[in-house]
Order: C-alpha cells, then sequence, then structure tokens
C-alpha cells in the first residue's frame, strides 16, 4: 500500500491552463481508467478548479461498482465529490472568487427552480440530474474531483482561510454534512446529550461538531477499537464498544435512564435504528445520516409513543459547509487527523482497494491529483 | 346492539351534588363493572365536570386488556379519556371557568417540572404517571370519564362554543391530536397535498382538519369501503381502497409522480410505514399518529434518500385543542357525525363487545353516563 | 375616468408572435409613455407570457415618481409587478408550462448564490439588482408587465387552476405577500385572533388569507368606512372604523383585555406600530407587511416586555403564491371582486392619476395591455 | 467602599435550620432595611436554598425606586433575583434535588395552566404576578434572594457541577438570559457574525455564549473602553468604542458592507435599535436583551426591506439556564471574572450606591448573605 506524500499542499496557479489534464473516468461497472481528457472551461457562474485532494468513501464504491443511479454514461464520468483546491479561473459573472483563493466544496447545486429548491432544500432537488435545468452534483451527476481540474458552481464554493490545508478541507465537507443534519432538527443542542453510532469519518466529525455546538455529553459507540481510541485521542470524551458494552446500558449509565436528547446515526448499520429508539429521551431526536444494506425493522411504535422525531439528511446544503469552514478556522474541529492514507491519481485503483477491503483499517482515503 | 340514545345534550347543572355516582371501574383484565363511588372533589386547579358523554376507543380496549403500561391499581381506576361535559364546581383558584361551562378536554396533564414539560411538551412529561409530581393523563393514569363525574386540571380544559354537542367536543379531541400532530410539522400546510392513511375516527378527523388549514388536496386511503363512503360524505374528495387499487399508483395519478408533500398515517397497519415512504414527495413529511402492533420494517434509506422527515405525536398538547374547538365553531369540522353507536354507562360492556367485534362497522362509539 | 373593460379573460394564444408590442416605458421622473417595443424573447429558463392584466399599486407611484432605488436606465425600464396572462413561448429546458397556459407571478428571482438565495430567502438576495448573476424583480429591476408582453424566470411562475380570471391572479399575487410573511411566523394561526390594520388590497388580502387558514377571529382596522364596508362584505365579520373607536378598546372588548395573537400592519400608517404593540398579547406576535414614510416611534420596551415578536416581510417567495392559488382554487379567497378600476394600457396615466388622489376610492385598479 | 471578600464559596448545610434569619425588606420607595425574618418552608414543590450570593442590577434599582409593577407589599418583600446556594431542605414531592446540592436559578416560575405556559413560554405568563395560580419570580413577585434563606420552585433550580464558585453561577443565570434570547431565533448561530451593544455584564455573557455556539465573528460595542477592555481580556476579539468610531463603519470594516447576521442590543440606548437596523445583514435578525427608558424611534421600513426579524426576550426560560450551567462546566463561559463588587448582607446599601453611581466603574455587585 503506498502512502505517497506526508502533507498536501493547496496547488499554485499555473502560469498557463494546460490543454489536457488527467482524469479518472468509469468506463463500466469497475472499471476506472486515469485518461487524458480536456481540461474543463467553466460557464458564467461555474469556477474553475486545480484539485490539490479528493476524499474517497463508500458512496464512491457504490458509483464504481454501478450501484448508484443516476450517473453519466460510461466513459464521460469523472467521480470524486470530496474535492478541493485552487481556484484558476473564473466564470464571467464570478466576482465571490479571485484566482489564487483556496477553496472547499458541497456536492450540491439544485436546479433553483422546483418547489424544494425554492424554499432551499437543494439536496432533495426535484430536477435532481437534470442537467439542462441546471441540477449537478459533483461526482455524482456531473464530472468530480478525481482529476487534476475541476468545475463546480459558485454557489457551492468556500474560501478556505489561512492554515488549513486541503486535507482539512476535504473533512470540512463532512463536517458540512453532520452540520447539515443538526440545522434540520434546529441545531441548537448546547448542554445536550448526544450518543453517536458509527466511529467513522462521519461519526467523529459529527461528534466534533457537536462539541463544536456546546453539547454537554457526546458519546461514541462502535465496534472497532482503534477507532474509537482515535475518537478519544481527537477529544471525544466517551466511547462505548457495542461489542463488548451493550450500548443502551452503557449510555444509560452516562446518561441516566432517560437516554440521549439527540441520538445520531453514522453507522448504517441494520441494527441501529432499533437502538437509536431504545436510548433517545422522550421527546428527543434521531438524526440518520447514513444508508442502510436494506430494509430496516425497530419498534416505530415506541418512538411515537416517546415522542421522538426522525430527521433524514442527504448532503451538506444551507450555508453549512460555510458554518464547517468558521468551525474548522476557530480550531474547533480536527480534520486531517482523520485522513489515514494518501494515494496519488495513478494510484487510485489502489485506494479503492483499502477502502474495499478495509487494508490498514483506513478511516480517510485521499487522492491527490 | 344497543343504541340508547339518539342526541346528547350537555347535562343541566345539579341543584346539589350527590355524594355518590355510578362509575365504571376496572377490577381487573377484561373486568371493568359499573359500581357507586363517592362524586370527585376538585383540587385547587382543578375543575369538577358532570360528564355528558365519554369516547371509547382502542386505547381503551389496551386498558381493559391489561396492556396499558402504568394504570392505576384495579379496583380503583375508571377510565376513558374522551370525556366532555358540564362544569359543577371548580377549584379555589379556578377563574378561568364557571358552573355551568360546557367543556371539552385534553387527556394530558404534564409535571410542569421535567425538561420537556418546561419547554410545553408535556404529552413527553418524563414524570409520566408521577402523580406526586403532578402528571396525570385523564383515563390511563388518573380516574376518567366513563362515570357520572370526573375532575380535570384546569389546563386541559376548554370552553365550547354554542352550538356545538357533547358529541361534537368528543371528536374535537381527535381532531385535537391531528392537529397536535401538525402543529408538530409547522402546521403550514395551505396548498399542500396530503394522504391519509385509515379512515377511522383519527384518519377523517385528520383528513377534515388538514382541508380546515387549507391544504390543496386530500386523500385518504384505507380498506373498508363503507368508512371511504363515510369520508366522501364529509367532504374528502379523494379516497382510495387499497384493497381494490394499489395504493401508491393511485396516489401518483391524483399527485404526480412526485407523491405527496404529507404522509399521515393513522392506521397502524404493519405496511404502512413502507407505503409512505413510497407515496411522500423528496423534501416531504411523514407523521405517524397511530401505534403499531409490531416492530415495522420499511426502507428507511430510501426516506433519508429523500429527504423526508419522519414526524411522531402522542396525544393533543399545546393548545391544539384549543384550536380544534375554533375550527369546529367556525364550521370547518365535521364531529358528531363520526358517532355511529351511542350506549349508557351500564351498557359499557356491550360498547367495548361492539369496538372489539366491530359489530356494525363502528366508527365511533360514545358512552353517556 | 375610464372603465374600459367589465372582464379580462386571458388572451389567446396569437397565431404568430408579433415582433414589436406597445409597452409603457418610463422615460424619467413622472414620464411614462406608452411606446412600441421589440417583443422580448425567452431565455432557456423562461417564459414569454402574452399579458391579460397588470396591477398598479402605490410602490408603483414610488417607481414612477424616482423614489424607488434601483431601477433600469430611463428610456430602457417597463414597470409592473403584479401581472398575469397567458403562456405563448418557452425557453429552451422549459418543461413546466406549455404554450396556452394561464399563469400567475412573483415578483422576485434571486440569484441562487448568495448566502440567502441559498436557503431560500431570495426577496432578501444579496445581490439585489445584479442582472449578471441572475437577480431580477419584474416591474422593479427588470421589464415588467404594463406591456403586451413581459418575460419572466420559470421559478417565478403559478400556473392558473380552471374558474379563475386575470384579475383573480393579480390579487393572488398579494395574497403570496400576505402568506410569505404568515409563512415567517410559521404559518400556523388556526384558531388564533388576528388584527390587521389597513383596509386596502393587501390588508383585506390578509384578512382572507388569516379566514382561510383556520384563524378564530379576525379583525379589520381602518379609516374609511367604504373600504370596511366592502371588507364585511367579503366576510370579514369584525371591522373597527379607528376615526370613530379607539381601536384598542375595540380590540379588546372583542378579543378580551391580552389582546390579539397576531397582528399585521398593511397600512404603513405611522402610529400603527404602537397600536400594534398595545393590540398584542403577551407572547405574541407581530407581522409588518407595509412601509412607513418616515421612522417610526414606539414603544419598544413593551414588546420586549411582553415577549413579541417583530416579523417583517417583503415580496412574496418560497412557494407561498402557490400556496394562495390553491387557496383560490379552493374557493377560499375572493380576489377579483377588489378590483375597483380597469384601464386600457393606453389609459395607463389615467390610471395612475386615479391612484394618486384616489379618486373614487380606488382598491385595486389594473391595466388591461 | 466595601468589597467583603474575596471569594465566596457554598455554604455547607447547617446541622439545623434556624427559626430567623436576616432578610433585606423593602419598605417602601428606596427604603430597604436588613432584617429579621422567619426562615421560610419550602412547599411540597419547592426546594429551601442557603444563599451563597446574590446578584443586584439595574432592575433591582428600578424595583427599590418603586418603578418595578406588581411587587409585593411594601414591608413584606425581599427582592434579588440573581442568586445561587446550597440546598438545606426539599419539598415532599422532590427528588430532582438532595440536601447539600449546589444551585443555581432562573427567576421565572410561570402558573402552568395559561395558553403561554402550556407552551412552554412562561417568562410570559399569562397569570404574571398571580401567586395562587402558581406564578411567581423570585425578587420580583416573590421573595428573593437578599436574605439567608430563599425558597424557590424545583422547577426553575440548576445543579452546579464541581469547580464552579457561587458567583460563577450568579452569571450563568445571566447567560441563561442570553441564550433563552439565541433559543428563540433558533439558536443556531455556528459561523454566524454577531453584533452586540452593551459590554455590561448582559452583554459580555451574551458575547461569551456566542463563541461558546461557534458564532465565526463576535464584536462587541461601547462607549466605556474600561468595559471593552475587560471584554477583550475574556477573548472578545473585536471591540469597539463607539465613542471614537463611527461603529457602523467600524462593523462593515470587519465584516463587509452586508453587516452582521444578528445584531444584540444589550444597551438600552435609545440610538441603539436604529444602529441595530442599520448594522444588520438582508434577511438577518436582531435581538432585543434590554430595555429603554422611553419609546425609542427608529427605520422599521429599512428592516422591512431588508427582511430582518426583531426578537425580543425577557427572563430565562426553556432549559437554557440548563444550558448555561453546561456551557460553563465545559469551560467555555467566564463568569465569576464579571464580580466587580462584593458585600455582605449588611452593607446591601453600599452596594445600591454603587451601582446607582456607578462608582468603581462596576460591572457585576454581588451580595453574600
Amino acid at each position: 500500500m503506498a502512502q505517497t506524500q506526508d502533507t498536501v499542499e493547496f496547488p499554485p496557479v499555473p502560469s498557463a491552463l494546460p490543454p489536457t489534464m488527467r482524469a479518472a473516468v468509469l468506463f463500466g461497472p469497475g472499471n476506472l481508467r486515469v485518461v487524458d481528457r480536456d481540461v474543463p472551461r467553466p460557464g458564467p457562474d461555474e469556477v474553475l478548479v486545480r484539485v490539490a485532494t479528493c476524499g474517497a468513501c463508500g458512496t464512491d464504491l457504490k458509483i464504481l461498482d454501478g450501484h448508484f443511479p443516476q450517473i453519466p454514461p460510461y466513459g464521460q464520468f469523472t467521480p470524486g465529490h470530496e474535492w478541493t483546491g485552487t481556484v484558476v479561473d473564473v466564470g464571467a459573472t464570478v466576482d465571490e472568487f479571485a484566482v489564487g483563493d483556496h477553496v472547499c466544496i458541497e456536492a450540491h447545486r439544485g436546479c433553483g427552480r422546483c418547489d424544494n429548491c425554492v424554499v432551499g432544500r437543494y439536496t432533495a432537488c426535484l430536477n435532481y440530474n437534470n442537467r439542462a435545468k441546471g441540477h449537478r452534483a459533483t461526482g455524482m451527476t456531473a464530472d468530480g474531483g478525481f482529476a487534476e481540474y475541476a468545475v463546480h458552481h459558485v454557489s457551492a464554493l468556500y474560501r478556505m482561510p489561512e492554515g488549513l490545508t486541503p486535507e482539512d478541507a476535504v473533512l470540512i465537507t463532512t463536517a458540512g454534512t453532520s452540520l447539515y443534519g443538526l440545522d434540520h432538527l434546529g441545531g441548537y443542542i448546547a448542554g445536550d446529550s448526544v450518543v453517536i453510532y458509527g466511529p467513522g469519518a462521519v461519526g467523529i466529525m459529527a461528534a466534533q461538531v457537536c462539541r463544536a455546538l456546546g453539547a454537554g455529553t457526546v458519546i461514541l459507540v462502535g465496534t472497532r477499537q482503534s477507532r474509537l481510541d482515535r475518537a478519544r485521542e481527537l477529544g471525544i470524551e466517551h466511547v462505548i464498544n457495542s461489542r463488548e458494552t451493550d450500548p443502551i446500558e452503557a449510555i444509560k449509565a452516562i446518561l441516566g435512564p432517560e437516554g440521549a436528547d439527540l441520538t445520531i446515526d453514522a453507522s448504517g448499520a441494520q441494527p441501529v435504528p432499533q437502538l437509536c429508539v431504545e436510548g433517545t429521551k422522550r421527546g428527543g431526536s434521531i438524526l440518520f445520516l447514513a444508508f442502510y444494506h436494506d430494509k430496516v425493522e425497530f419498534d416505530l411504535s415506541a418512538a411515537i409513543r416517546k415522542d421522538i422525531t426522525l430527521h433524514t439528511s442527504r448532503g451538506e446544503g444551507g450555508n453549512n459547509v460555510r458554518r464547517a469552514v468558521s468551525l474548522a478556522a476557530q480550531g474547533a474541529l480536527h480534520c486531517k487527523e482523520l485522513v489515514t492514507h494518501r494515494f496519488s491519481l495513478e494510484e487510485i485503483g489502489e485506494a479503492f482497494h483499502v477502502i474495499r477491503d478495509r487494508i490498514g483499517d483506513p478511516m480517510k482515503v485521499v487522492i491527490t491529483p
């Protein structure tokens, strides 16, 4: 397993834009190849970015395997939705960014005209994947960041403050996902108790975000001790290994018999929704940030009897990446510390091998084109 | 089957309160007997009501059968939580009501001191069933309305306007349940499309309430045609018999392929949560107003992918019965029209026989003590 | 004074679009002239409408007089922001509308990329009047409806149901303004008491909208008896002439000493904010829908002591015109009944003379190009 | 000027409760005398506290001077609403607290039965000052903390974590006031820019609270440099002396021309509402935490045009003191650092002399009975 670089810097602005670039293109299920492609040109409301680094995750595996709906045709599509880099060109109407700016992104741009976009819920755009109407989700329905260059709509870019690295930027998008979910339930969790299932990148960023919003007690539950230990190093005081302890008992030992004000599932494990209901306080909330492989079964009546609201969240919308950037700039989030594996673009196949087979317990794997 | 009265009036104030009354008392599972009991005295913040009529429902069956947690000891407890009547005495501090007032109720009074009550979420009171701390749920943790007289906390009583009957009042509490659920998701559904599963009293009142709030299209789905016909008579334009038609297809034929802005389950049928997810729009809401007999299984990932929030609701809190009274007074709700069966208190056993065995397709059964 | 037509129909689709049209163009302060202009062509996400009718209001007077900031250059600009008509052409990406559709509008289209637009608050677009970035407010920063044809962004158009007229459509936009304001305070006013100052078109539509959402008691306060009488004819039960009665006393006589749950100012009269504070309940809300000619003075401390929130609202955003269309289709709103004066486009000067000098007590004046 | 103690500890539980205590009693306007009174007994839902310390503030001056409505009769009333201490006895139903617990308080207990209390808005209780119905506001409508002992309703007490002092506890209540105001506007201010007018105890606690919730930029504006310096020492980076600089220009120099997402007035100075409107972003919020001596005049139309909501807040309700305790326990708030003057109960007259005449620039003055 390669780990090609120790640190990644935001790339400089090239003196002249090259005509072509290296890009990973999906040619069929499981067939991702790095080839030469034209460097894209930004549209009037777009920005062209020299990609510094791009995170790879489980959703990318689904995309690679052909299990993700609505991707562009094989042979034409570059995945990668957690990227960051340096602005190298801006479209005609763009004055929000200047060449040389370091940026991070959110994935989604809505059509701006459906009922959901009109009220700002563009991650639930009713014209999802309708390019003509303006929808695009980088790395999902539009070319993404497993390439040297990528274009992105100006509405989904955020300027990075000094002192943060491209790898911080990758995890800031992940933090934005958590914040978007928390936004959905009001975002006011100061003093509240929060239990989070799943000590992966999403769960650990969620835990840090809750701390940054002033949550009283944050408990992280998982099955891999190495990840729980990592979380503890990053300041998450309470961790529970659910292979060793009954998590509900452990939660109640810490929080009292009522359980948590808020429970977040960032694991996607089938039994977790039931645990969420059991460990959440009457009147509390559950936030689902992960997807399940199959239908789930749980005691919905108990949730009703306990007056629990079940929130779901997709993507990172509504200025929440901007909020995440601010929290990171305040020093409230450890981001790049979650990067465990780094690969060059040419090594992208190896990167996905590491993710798929969990080689070396990967937390966050990044590709540096 | 008896149907002892045609109409019920609010009873007059007796010239003198009798020392004893007839009351249905639960002596054990399935053992509900009408006996003599002392007429209760109102505490300082309570009101004594001569009960006009009291609805009976599925929750009462659970209570009778011993399947409802936390009821008072056998031999001491009178159920009945959908009652209405005439104020005949008021406690020392009560000036909100006067003797002679006609009132309807909500069931719950919280402790007023737990974290949930402090923010007004008393149907999720953390001191549920703690009488010493002030919690009481009439007919569930405290004596209810299957009796000639009942006391109730002043906070959970609502004055009935002229022209409405005790049977209207019973269903106003049911409407309050729907409104409380809708309140939870914001209550602003004007112009929205709503699908409701379960054409019982809860579902039909929910449908009427949605109409009264200006919902654009209201669709009621059920399996008993007689109930759907009744709903149509009461002004619910769109009804779907899910035994005859695929409900999702039928919903999409009316609303278009995106489905409903809001789906309400008032049925408690195990397959309905899955239908709710399938028939609800991206960014929409599901409201669960019924309980399921067992754990439910459904595609939670689809709800997450569609950015759907799952709201639950228990009881009728937060001034929502006051809102229901107002809507009824405006003529926006058909209430007493849902009463299909009327029994005297002495006939209460027969009443529950009718409910349990669905004799004569009972919609709302009332007891008139 | 002319009143050139009795009724207005949606115009038919012309067999061929003419190259030029008649349009009122502002050539300088007070200098509005009807001239020939090219018929505009819809952009890819725009619709071309044959205007049926366009309302004229006080904001138009400000625009005509040069007191409205950010209008386009003199000689190039057609005002008119309350228009409606028939779709005659659609842009390349538009499948939401078809030629022949009858539509009403909302005025604002945001840039879709600033922090406010991203969360759906485009009437507060931070790029207001920046055409390059996509903002346009018809009749304010872009050509409007005092012309035979107008283009509009697809996101700000709503299909009219059968049975409603162009004049209904004009007032539906006005109802959308009220609904947007109510949306801001949650929109859940069923059973609540509402006091509205200002029995003009905005106030009367606000009153009707409150009724349609189930408000318990709606009181309209004004100084012109003819308007109050008109409101009463349209179903607003409680009207108060504040020239004849102390409005606060009159409100409390109806609602009790606590006052209203919600007070709306649709008058813009300088003393009204103080009356709003005095007549609103502890914990209640005030919604400001009108603009004041000058700074206002009122007892803000009383609002603080009473825990009153002061909401403001500009324009009609967030799907609220869609909601208004639905309420009108349900028969819950009287719209065209508010039209008191009708003029042809060539008579537009006379129309504004009527508005400015309140000739014939104009409620809503419409121009039919 | 006395400053009788350096530090205050939570008092120990006395081996036996004395029959009488020293208490400051208001005998008439300006006539506050320390006399002997019976030690009160806790009711069934009350707690008896040995007061450790009690803050004194401007509201107390109004109470002393007879300018505060609804205080109890002269000769019977002990003011003081910012107190803290050790539990020495609990009422019959109280198991939430034990003798020996250290507690801080919120001032208000609502009636629990009016429309506002039912939804958790008890600081706007419609039965304010109605003792019979259960309302009490310690030190305002009921005996407060300028005494050796005080009783308080269990719903308005919060257990202090280890390591915090009674003086921390006094300021935690102040932080609760800010949090309650922020709660009103959603409480989700992570990454937002906040401007606060008034660098007194309320303003500085508000600034700290905003930081603790993750606000991006916090700016404090005031006229006394010593207070601004103190704020800077406590970690508030941006301070503006509005005697030396135009505050709007200074704010825009820091935040850009749009101004702040949120502006808080904790000053109560007459010109500040106008400054709030000018310095707040389109779509932003203003929160009023202070009272004005007179009516205020400002450009309300500008607030409407900018779509700004004006929030008001009274007291500290809705679990917000619990949240404040948690933030203090997390080390996110500097509390006792704001105490500038300490007096014994017998010196209370001198304490108010210091406050009234601003002797020694008092920030927070505490009395230790």
